[in-house]
């Protein structure tokens, strides 16, 4: 029987692609997932803040820490 | 005597079904439960996030980070 | 002399009984008590989300995360 | 010398005595101290919800979160 | 050289002297302080609760669970 | 196969570079990197303190606290 | 090739300075940095509360939390 999978293998199935990030002060951050640990802290490539669905800012690569994020999903 | 069951075991009882997760900025995500850990981290598949009892967005599969969450049940 | 008792015996106690679960965000579950840890994760059967003294919402099974608990006391 | 004391020293020493505790909420309950651990979960007999120097609610057994607790005091 | 001193050093010179204990949710406490210990639980002798300068309450024996804590100092 | 990357990776690259910081409480920081460690603890040199883009205060060297961090991205 | 400095070397060589902390709670204390810890508890010695640019109270000797501390620079 296979191990069951856990939710960091989630995440690792998502790197390199994009993801959508938000935050527990409602902040959205879109980009490519280049890296994450067991504090569920991010690092995205190309990332924009989006607001009301709208890219707000372009940031290049972000730095997320972990205890801020609520959610992540692909995009 | 059996062992008395932990609270991890009801999440491994409901792996592969639906479950409603509840996140402390009620916030209220609906889905096919794929994984959980000790920091009931949890991933969803299939997942929706409801407002007023209505599906407002489809997302696929979701991470949830297991410190911004409330509640989790069977739908 | 016997061993002082410790907060956990009392939940152990109360296993398979009915109890009043308050969270942080003020919601009231009222279940049978099934399982909780050192974390004081709580998973309740036959469980009502209580508003005001009525029932709101039958849950079932519910999964309760620790930290968003501030008291358990038998119905 | 003596060894200086610690704060569960005075927690101790309260054991089986009615003590008002204080939650972050702004709650206050009063009751017998049964228990306690080094998270400062706190089990009370007896205890009482107390409003505005009035008991509001009688909850007999009562076991509290340490992490919502402010102060606890004799009563 | 001498050891660099600690921030608990503070602390353990000001056992058994009085201090003012401010915490997160703005109560102000006064008392003698009998113990603390690393996690920054304190316990204080004929404590006051201050409002405005002014003794609300007094409370005797009192202990303060550190994680609401922001400052301590002599009076 | 090389390394996946880590979180901290990204930090250690912008090491001696500027970088923005941005705090729960919505304050920002520019400030060279000069130091990070796995609780995200950060000290920048030449900080600045920018509020709606401007230059609100310079502060030199500043030690921000990780726990206070949401996201830090190249300038 | 020199070790990377780390976050607490800043604090190291701000010892016996005069350094600004600013709180969670929007407080700011100067003072002379006398000690810190791990957990960025910290002592100041002839610490001022400041409030809008002035002294509000002088304090002496000042244990501050860690937890609700986010900056510290040099004054």
């Amino acid at each position: 029987m296979a191990e069951p999978s856990r939710p960091l293998d989630a995440l690792n199935n998502a790197r390199d692609k994009r993801v959508v990030v938000e935050l527990k002060n409602n902040r959205i951050y879109v980009g490519k997932l280049k890296s994450f640990d067991i504090h569920v802290n991010v690092v995205l490539e190309d990332a924009e803040e989006h607001v009301d669905g709208e890219v707000k800012r372009k940031l290049g690569v972000i730095f997320i820490r972990g205890d801020t994020i609520t959610i992540i999903s692909p995009e």
